[in-house]
């Protein structure tokens, strides 16, 4: 039985690792942490958890966690950074929802998420925690930086195709749509009803945060520089991404493209390649750990448009980061991730 | 052409009453103020009325609003009470969309609304701005309380059976729903997207501050003391606001029921009383000044239940403050409110 | 392991009975009939299940279902009365999810679904599926009318007051709101997502086929007649019913009211009582086989408000169906039911 | 006072113009004719529309319609090349709202819309109804095809680039994402909320049939052929349509991106520049005639990435179907077509 601790437990992520760790048969969650809810009951903050979950938010401190086999940070960017060292000492895994572990190069990291990186011998370690393409790291990793929700999706649209060789790498294009539970559990004027019902928007068309991480994650995989455009868009649903992926392929008419996708993904559990026009939508992934990914070919064969879908909650934080849990407390990797997408 | 000053500009009853002054053939936006936003241009903040809305945050100030004809407080309860005398004294006239001159009872506005009342001689002589009600009144007021927004749905689907006596003033009840807007434009979790969004949920079980404003009307209407039950919902929709109304008939199997609201709403341009078996929905009044309603009778005979709806936004506020400003300078009631609901 | 076969695979109850019983470790699916999908694939209509129901879609014959332990109806009104004698008489045990054998009233039955019923043994002998009320009656049911929607949130919600004698029989009133998949997955101009989104609407002013369930079985559990008005509504969500029940209380000031419900829902798996001044929202049980509920007394003591909740696919209608097979067959009634509310 | 006919009012552009008509100084709506609803008052079907457009739907009949100056289409494809050469030779002027009368290729016309097509005279001599781009042709046209709601937002986002050869006129890619009522009015399983709602999907991926009217026209600005990828997606709300379009600069750091939009659009009444760094959301211009467009140069500045949105229902169809109307009858262009973006 793994024991878990999760700190910062009071957003979507946080009760989102709580709802898939309550059917989990082998993990139990030890302590879970959060400076503003000290003393509430979990039950009374998120009623969908009363009687399964029966925990009370305890101050965010090391002697609490220390007892932990690992512990999920479910904090803004900038926590795990702070106490990652001493918990990784005391021989606690820890796994990062936020962005702290995600990018290695450090002038992206201070551009993007400001102060000082303060923990960049662990950062050097950390494995990015996408089981697809760093399985066999994760395994032993001491400190996991889980991927960003845009940019999983993203990157599993577009491995394929560049590990292949098939596509040109400086001609990628990510028009993704996320739901709004993707931009947290804030007070915050442009994600209030009012802001975001009935209404669409892009956003981000200066440059953001997730551009960086993709193109680090999928240069490594296409073995060189990849140049990616990334505009995201504000959907009115709450859980769901879907990216958009378009490429030119390098050589015209290409039968390979399929194939790519299905060798790359063969023995993958949680990637589901849909046949030859299907193509999925978010809510056949509400709830699951599951990406959904669809491919054409564009009429003159000379491009190719990738639709690939998760939903950020699950794929894209917490179902990976309990995926990556399980690889590496050496579990069946699907282990308390066995819920189907919630339709309608 | 009426001179118009608003004050605080930014909320969302604010961005509509510039919508639909912006088609108004008689008024003008002379000035329009916000703390906040001193200096800001209001297409910069609110884009749909760019171009057409040429005007710039200022800073609150007596002498702004001085020279203005007619004065809308569309600010937070408690502003209006601080400023109104001022005016008043200075011959502008107020129409406060907030609760500040609509309750007569101070104890009630204490209960609700905390502090002292402030302008105890101008709530004495304002008159509650329900043009149904009110019209002869409205037009020489020289303070308007406008009324709440559950509060105008609830009041025209009770008004004409309460004034014809047909019902038992004891047993009423009113199963209110309203959209997000209703709670205004600010940062709040309990707001959120995805707090909101695919959810419903009843609140205020344990009181609501709409309640004493409705009951002093009603009792007003029954000549006598109501009682009341309401229980506001929260809606997944940006706008709009339904009642669903029940009461015990003084006599079964009473015929006078539909004829009593024919007769109430006969002359009356923004109540649209539905014929027999058909019941008005939400978005038939989007946009719009309407009240529509819809009437059914037990099938016992005993009983009556009123199906009510409005625009919060526009019968439910700005609408309606501009339709009592129409009344106050002589104009055509109507003037600039002949947008009818956007189906779909 | 159960075998189960499913009838009418293709609506919103079919596809959630998949993917409740994917989960289940006891049940597998042996059979799926739709005659207009025959031969297709569950997974190409519900991608969301590709790879984990691995079922075709069969033509409706009585030899394929009759190898079953039960067979699931999840088909329109009226299909199961003319296939139950045949499997019931094979020793199938037969759980509808319609309104075949809901209603023991046939002239109730025929005012509301038309044709004559041609199953009156078995409607008879059939057990209303509420484990709550008729547990030991499921155990040994050959055929269970699995309760409707509003059905069951309404009854649970008033159950535990008529039951204690704590309110008057003839003062009830559910003022109830329910998702679109209600209404079901089928081509019809009132449900498509432009006249239901951003919207809302009261609906079945003049009877709803529901009320006489309803009366049927509070009156049961009141021991004697009941007085019920009903007025459902349509949300703009997906999933969830929400009912608001006004009732009067028959003393007043009554603190038993709480007790009551604490008292008839001690021992039960799926009610979830929530603490004073707490009301639940719908999310809190999505995608899960919980009612939740609230009470509130008035303020004058004289009356009480439930708000009741419940997601209409799962406790509405495939989840409650699996708990009742559950029951049949003397396995833990929790059994691939322990799902927690999908939030956000 | 234009006399204005309407065929087939019962769908949503149906609807739309009679609402916008409703509020047109110098149009009166003399006919409205249904087949299906013959005999049955507007306001029955649209309470929206209760007490202010006071007709009835009328058969179909050309005696009917030729009273009229002009005749609005807003039928499915292949009604108005029936019917248009009748009216047309009695001196009636046509707006088709469908597709009959917009694509000048008849092989594409063959190949997306089916039969034959029988008016081709008339579709010669027909004016695609884009007002910024034939203006002074549409003034005397006797026929116009009004523009496809897509076609609109993207063509109105591209010219300026393509007009100033700014841009690589074979590397345009239109991600392009729409409100439900594109879809229109029927009953169609693939619309009803439960599959459209809290979801997001893409679709025609394998070809859409606005696809070769976006192209002929786009062709017709860059005085030759262009290539186009269109990814149309299907978003939870009710009106809007956002295109995020990407193109190559043909020179890198262009500084002449923003001025050859404002220089397209200096005199355009119903186009909206935004200024630098600001883009458009789709609930900016709900219910209103604009199309307002945002440009950003990527980061190596040698692409653009234009957001470009409108209320399909008015700009994407009824609304530029007046503005076309105004122009043809030598009214002020901008008349009956006043109102602003309903926000929230």
């Amino acid at each position: 039985m793994v024991n878990v601790g999760i700190v910062g437990g009071t957003g979507y992520t946080g009760v989102e690792l709580m709802r898939l760790l309550s059917m989990h048969p082998e993990a139990r969650i030890g302590a879970i942490t959060s400076r503003a809810e000290e003393g509430v009951s979990v039950g009374d903050i998120f009623p969908s958890l009363r009687g399964h979950v029966d925990l009370t938010f305890e101050k965010p401190s090391l002697s609490t966690l220390i007892g932990c086999d690992v512990v999920f940070f479910a904090t803004p960017h900038g926590v795990a950074m702070e106490q990652a060292r001493e918990l990784v000492a005391a021989g606690v895994r820890v796994i990062d929802l936020a962005a702290d572990f995600r990018l290695k190069d450090l002038s992206q990291w201070k551009k993007w998420y400001g102060p000082e990186h303060i923990a960049q011998d662990l950062l050097e370690e950390a494995v990015y925690g996408l089981p697809e393409i760093n399985r066999e790291k994760i395994k032993t990793a001491r400190v996991v930086g889980n991927p960003g929700c845009y940019a999983t999706a993203i990157e599993l649209g577009f491995a394929p195709l560049l590990a292949s060789g098939l596509i040109d790498p400086a001609s990628l294009i990510a028009d993704a749509k996320s739901g709004a539970s993707g931009a947290g559990r804030k007070k915050e004027l442009s994600i209030i009803y009012s802001e975001v019902g009935d209404n669409f928007k892009a956003y981000g068309l200066d440059g953001h945060r997730h551009h960086p991480e993709i193109v680090e994650v999928l240069s490594g995989v296409a073995g060189g520089g990849v140049k990616l455009k990334f505009t995201p868009h504000l959907l009115p649903i709450n859980r769901g991404i879907l990216a958009t992926l378009y490429a030119n392929l390098t050589e015209g008419g290409s039968s390979l493209v399929r194939e790519s996708f299905e060798n790359f993904f063969k023995n993958e559990p949680f990637v589901d390649m849909l046949p030859s026009g299907q193509f999925p939508d978010t809510r056949s992934v509400r709830g699951s750990n599951f990406c959904k990914i669809g491919v054409q070919l564009s009429e003159d064969q000379c491009s190719v448009v990738v639709i690939s879908v998760l939903d950020n909650l699950v794929k894209g934080a917490s179902g990976q980061a309990i995926q990556n849990m399980n690889i590496m407390f050496g579990l069946d990797e699907k282990m308390g991730l066995n819920g189907l997408g919630l339709v309608p």
